[in-house]
């Protein structure tokens, strides 16, 4: 299987990327803030910020290994499909916590 | 009050650091791992990883701010230690989503 | 479309109404616990277990969904499948926070 | 310690059992919903809003817990209020994953 049948074409992970690298951006100022001892509470919302740019870009990830993997996998039917569903199923169990 | 106040002696922060500078170390990677078109689920995974190691830090940095910072203040008495007990639980609500 | 083709056949969804008739039971207990002025922390606790039992629950319901649902749109293919990933997208966005 | 000393007069924990018996009317009607076969979208979305209101109760514990045991053990110094400390972070911990 080649890349461009499991991500799409390139610059579709644009986005996702994007998020990445305001998330990378995040934590370095996080590292600053906590090395200038700012305040506590501040140093924390920080941290969620950048916990939720990551959640925000494995979702937009995981919406591209749908449409692409999985559905192309459901489409040519069979024993593959159900194994990226269990895949996948295993994926949301360990996310989001 | 100064910042020793509210954050202990210096190098306390150490470990907190030790996590953020490696949740930036894997959000580097899971940028490239994006630009290499790996495998969504194990970039995914890394995003869980590195999403876990923040809310790690985090952890540590209200475990200081807790001993240092509200304690003091309930022992001081007055309203400002309600007022930071407040700020605390509301930084609860807003965290570990 | 019959329910049995969205759900499959009866008694598929009996280890997720165990797990939520567990969680109802939890969720009393709970209640008792508060009225009987136990100890916080164990209450705490206790709201986290039937938390988790319900995401377990859930877990259940859309392992079954993308299995019967998502999976027959997208074999048909067109725009439903479209529409029924954008749904579960948005679910899962909802999910696990 | 008497029950008061560690949680305020009657009636206090008003507002906790009020969503409480929401969470519980809730996961009956997930209960229902399932038993009926209603469509999975809306079940997960019933099983997020039952987890949330338990989440809510937990909070006006967590709030309790800290502003009547933390607060008075901090206040009377010593070993005690570290160990409730150690305790609530590691309470914190298992908390809203």
């Amino acid at each position: 299987m080649k890349s461009t049948d499991r991500h799409g074409p390139a610059g579709v992970n644009a986005d996702a990327l994007k998020r990445l690298r305001r998330a990378e951006g995040q934590v370095r100022g996080i590292i600053r803030m906590v090395e200038e001892e700012k305040y506590c509470i501040d140093i924390l919302d920080q941290i969620e910020a950048a916990r939720s740019a990551l959640r925000k870009a494995g979702q937009l990830i995981l919406r591209r290994h749908i449409d692409h993997c999985v559905t192309g996998a459901v489409r040519s039917g069979g024993a593959e499909s159900d194994a990226l569903i269990d895949e996948l199923m295993l994926a949301l169990d360990r996310q989001g916590r």
